[in-house]
């Protein structure tokens, strides 16, 4: 079938809707050449706050059970990444933590990203770094963060030279419920240290802000989340399909 | 690029992992003609036993939300479905309930179907109708299963006329932990009588069995499934992408 005959087939059949891929890759942007390979066996570590722990059972150290994974991207990213890659036997694990800024990261780093030598370290953080500000009487700064996170990457390639690093951009969905004006622009200067940073490390970053902004072209904001800062099931999916783009 | 040059291209950089889509769908092997379109604010009940249930929340009744959907092939194939189709705003419910059998289905089909009103119903269930024979003192056989199912088909479809119907294949993973040779053929009976009674509904059947017996050649069954009967997280992702094969 020619192309233009096909595009002219699929518009009208509603095949429009199946561009969602498309447009996610398109937002993501990732080089081929910066995606990451899987290496049979690797460790693909997922670090950040609630929006990566997302009510895991912490009790659970079992890697790739559901449990573990908790219910929001990260469980949807780990499940696409099992089934894509089931011929490498990754080995999954959450370690997010609700609530947790960079600072409360570094205090369990050894035990819950050093030790368990991730092949691949995937971190979400800086909602939090900001949030708490507003509503939690923390002090940091976006130089708080941006300093600390960068002290916690070094600490990281010095214990794991090889690791690949997957840094995902805090995002804050304007508009709804918790997300108001006064977010912005003071935030972006979170999104901005966090993209910095993973260029400096060489990182894959996901832009996450980005791929909700798309997202409020196809559905309303609070369709992704609920309260400006969390993915609902719909979001969680749109995270985990950008996240997946980090793959090659 | 010239499609023989893509090709070559892609087998020499290992694209043939991302095949596995393609695998899926001809499995599946779902005709265009018979795939589910949605409509606008379609309701779509999960129904079912504990692969379906998966540690779900029962007390949480509000569509779409990761606690309802449990922590297996439901909450990935919901993900999957709310973001692709996020412009058809589709309202997803899961009702599965661990240790189930189709009477108990029956049991509660007014509450937990068709006071729901779905517009699309997916049912698995039958695992436990031979398993239970088994281990449990249960003492229906698969025409039991057979009977009874169709009796469930046809009070709702009476009740919901226009419901679009999707019956998945109960399957069982041999070699892994619980299921052994005693399970086949007679386990095979339930399976072919879920497949009929798709084709007397005009339901839309997903081949879990083949879907599982596919994936085997990718990784060992255990990969897919702890004890034969409930998906790993892996499996799920398996199962949920074989459950997106019904839509256009």
């Amino acid at each position: 079938m020619e192309r233009r005959t096909f595009l002219k087939k699929a518009a009208l059949s509603g095949a429009v809707i199946g561009l969602a891929d498309s447009i996610i890759a398109s937002t993501v942007n990732i080089p081929s050449s910066a995606k990451i390979t899987l290496k049979e066996g690797a460790t693909v570590l997922f670090q950040g706050d609630s929006i990566t722990d997302a009510g895991r059972d912490r009790k659970v150290s079992t890697p790739n059970t559901s449990p573990m994974m908790g219910m929001g991207y990260a469980i949807l990213a780990a499940g696409a990444l099992l089934e894509k890659y089931a011929e490498k036997h990754p080995v999954m694990i959450n370690k997010g933590v609700s609530g947790d800024k960079v600072f409360q990261l570094k205090a369990r780093w050894d035990a819950e990203c050093i030790n368990l030598k991730p092949d691949v370290l995937s971190i979400l953080v800086g909602v939090n770094d900001f949030w708490h500000t507003k509503s939690g009487g923390y002090k940091g700064t976006a130089r708080t963060y941006e300093t600390d996170y960068r002290a916690l990457l070094q600490r990281t390639k010095e214990a794991l030279p090889e690791v690949k690093l997957l840094i995902g951009e805090p995002y804050a969905v304007l508009g709804v419920n918790a997300v108001d004006n006064s977010w912005f622009p003071a935030f972006d200067e979170y999104r901005n240290a966090a993209r910095k940073l993973a260029e400096e490390f060489n990182a894959v970053f996901i832009p996450y802000q980005k791929v909700y902004e798309e997202a409020q072209k196809r559905a309303a904001p609070s369709y992704w989340t609920h309260d400006g800062v969390h993915a609902s099931l719909a979001g969680a999916q749109l995270m985990a399909k950008a996240w997946m783009q980090a793959f090659e």
